[in-house]
């Protein structure tokens, strides 16, 4: 077979051994007599590899035991969502700095939930196109602010956060595009958001990382499926 | 190989030949080169996979085309927000018929969006326990109700409704745990919805079937990703 590597929007291709490793083990997972797919939620054979991928993953990003890992639904577009109704409160704002369609895509998201203002943004009248970061003169950032919601990278036009700004409202950061792609640190982050399909994995999974003292500041009074404490690992 | 069938809670067992089938297809789809989980969900070899579940669902249930089918994500604990979120507004009601917890489990997340009122339950004081379902004349069903929704099954009690109900507001069914098990008159229903692990395949989607006149009613203020309408085929 000659493999095609898809580099278009969407899904990324993934490497042969990893796909050969799940073709050999779909019918049947560990001698269990079940696939994978077949075993339930709450069973041991399931759990392991749950658990097994929480822990690769917070080795892979060096993540310490005050973040959650949480594997979720919906894309980062349902995030756009879910973010602004776990922590807008009445009275708050949110600080988002625009570089692109995704990061425009999550401030729109905000408008059902509360009220969001553009710490910055690199385009503009007489400047269509996100050609840059922001300097980090430009920042204009409310240290009450719930939190700052930043893009790492605008795939259109090649915008990509080099170094993350220090903020004193937690930092929140849709990596969707280039999560994994090289050592990040993660302590300035108080959550990252990354659906798995464009650098880790196939679609249907949404990676939410979230620090646990973050976490704590997060409203219950919104429906039980989108709190991301419904989610987490006691 | 041994196989072991999974009664469990959670995903059901599948059928071999479909596990065979997955499994032979997973490295390469259609000489295209990529596994169908690489391809771009906007190409061609997606959208003929996509297209034609949805016809073979449409032909299982009897479907015409004054229904769209939708795939989603989030399971049926999702729909118990996003129902009442597409539906409920200031001034209107639900009527929610209980035969069991995930009744309950719908109804309880109907009050973030707006009000809803139980037309009817089996259980109460001094019958905590759901052993039936109500009688024709125990529905105390509002005509102008934004609309009707039940459970086609109860697995715990295993109070099933043999036949539905005909009601004047749209009725909105959750049949996670019986679609598709017999022949079911749809067109009484404005909606169904089915999480898929138990009846249909794997976890990870969720069958949404929405009366195309239904939709027409629905909410266009709340997040886009949450709307029926931003899934819809058109």
């Amino acid at each position: 077979m000659r493999r095609i590597d898809n580099f278009n929007a969407g899904p990324s291709a993934l490497p042969l051994p990893a796909l050969e490793r799940a073709q050999a083990e779909l019918l049947e997972f560990e001698g269990t007599g079940m696939s994978i797919i077949e075993h339930s939620h709450r069973g041991k054979a399931y759990e392991r590899v749950h658990f097994e991928a929480i822990a690769l993953l917070k080795e892979l990003l060096g993540l310490g035991d005050d973040m959650h890992v949480l594997f979720m639904q919906g894309g980062a577009s349902q995030q756009f969502a879910t973010l602004p109704m776990n922590f807008l409160r009445p009275g708050t704002h949110a600080d988002y700095v625009i570089t692109g369609g995704w990061a425009e895509k999550a401030l729109e998201e905000t408008k059902w939930f509360g009220e969001a203002r553009v710490a910055a943004t690199t385009a503009g009248p007489g400047n269509p196109k996100y050609t840059r970061i922001p300097k980090a003169e430009e920042l204009e950032l409310d240290p009450a602010a719930a939190y700052v919601h930043l893009t790492s990278n605008n795939t259109l036009f090649g915008t990509q956060w080099q170094t993350f700004p220090e903020t004193k409202a937690p930092l929140v950061v849709d990596m969707s595009s280039d999560i994994l792609w090289r050592p990040t640190d993660m302590s300035k982050m108080s959550m990252v958001y990354a659906g798995a399909q464009k650098n880790v994995g196939p679609s249907g999974v949404t990676i939410v990382l979230i620090r646990k003292d973050f976490l704590k500041s997060a409203r219950e009074d919104i429906p039980t499926i989108f709190r991301y404490g419904t989610l987490r690992i006691r």
